[in-house]
């Protein structure tokens, strides 16, 4: 019987760890890890940091290559061709240590929230799935801004960029998280009242942080997320929008 | 100075305790909790667990008493007030406590998330303040059935139980979680291809799971809830709605 243990690890800021995870990580008989070489290699390392810090017990750990998303035009024909792929790669080094039961793997963020892992898991037949959450980007967000998710007892959208820029603005929404956004998709929407909380590499040492009326901070944040990605190769960034209303 | 850490402890299990929390806990003067005694003491119990679990030092603990939230009609108001009250008290609390810089108030779930400590925290003048996320009970929720909190690539609304009787299922939302419901709320809606995953004591070891096909699993619910609420003296529970679509 094999049990694979998705494992939220926060994002990126080692002490987000839980108990519950670095329990199932020393409890696991093989972890797998993406390998380092990838234009996101930081993320690679804080999982290797991560591990270095928690394990108190030698734990095989295989790293697997991660397969390359297509970039067509069916946007969910290519995640889910990709999810395919990835499962692909786990089934074979999982199949590669015969000994294994307890396989974990180290997802950023919380396995619950745009986050694939959950997908490719259930496309392995006869494995059991187990789910420890960790800390979200957005919660790093929140919390680095030191602001409510949600205005006083009104409800909370989470979306992603895509969406804001093909759709709009959603129907009665007062609160958007916006996740996943390839650069700007703020700027699809009418500024007018909306206030950003911005952030880039959020709960990480590079964390850098923007907020203000949309309209007055939309260019400022737009040059320093291109500066930000150019000086580290990547960015991965998350804001809060809201229109009128407290904090 | 005077700075206010508000620390996600998670839902009751103290395996959600993170490292950064455990860190701000050990480094404060003061730790503001609850008294024990209300209708929730095992939730005060918990907090008392994690402290004599992960306090490597000694830190001074001031209990304080919950004021009582009124009932009025208007529902906003009462709220206001009631986050007044709590002010008062955490200043009257750490007014006696002369020496104290750094102060600690243990948050269930994460600050950012139908919370009031920040609000709380707003009231105090001259407080710097911090937040520390913590895994929330939508986390524990998801993870428990081992499940994404978005379909592939869609938005996600988080809501009340208040606003789903209110005012319905929210225009164009797939998937809604439900948050401070007093029970049964999800009974305002057509069940019609609707499936729920529920839970009550997200994370704790009460943690009681239900889901499938809201027509067939809502009267389940409502008993179950009522048969635990009786049992354990309190309830908190907390749900997913999905229509239609993919987990």
């Amino acid at each position: 019987m094999t049990t694979l243990f998705l494992i939220g690890i926060g994002t990126g800021n080692p002490d987000h760890v839980t108990g519950q995870a670095i329990g199932a990580l020393n409890a696991a008989d093989l972890i797998l890890i993406p390998r380092k070489g990838s234009t996101k290699s930081d993320l690679a390392e804080v999982r290797e940091l991560i591990l270095a810090r928690v394990l108190a017990r030698p734990v095989p750990v295989a790293a697997y290559d991660v397969p390359t998303r297509a970039e067509q035009d069916d946007y969910l024909g290519a995640v889910n061709d990709w999810h395919d792929a990835i499962a692909k790669v786990w089934a074979e080094t999982i199949a590669a240590h015969p000994g294994a039961q307890r396989i974990a793997v180290m997802v950023w963020g919380d396995p619950s929230l745009y986050d694939s892992t959950l997908r490719m898991a259930a496309r392995l037949p006869g494995v059991t799935v187990r789910v420890i959450p960790g800390i979200t980007s957005l919660q790093a967000l929140t919390a680095a801004h030191a602001i409510p998710l949600n205005t006083l007892a009104a409800p909370v959208t989470i979306t992603t960029g895509r969406n804001l820029r093909d759709h709009g603005w959603p129907e009665g929404a007062t609160t958007l998280a916006v996740m996943l956004d390839k650069g700007g998709a703020f700027t699809a929407i009418d500024p007018a009242g909306v206030t950003i909380w911005w952030g880039a590499y959020v709960g990480m040492p590079e964390e850098c942080l923007i907020h203000g009326p949309l309209a007055e901070v939309s260019d400022q944040i737009l040059a320093t997320r291109t500066r930000l990605r150019v000086e580290h190769g990547w960015i991965m960034d998350i804001y809060l929008l809201r229109r009128g209303g407290d904090v």
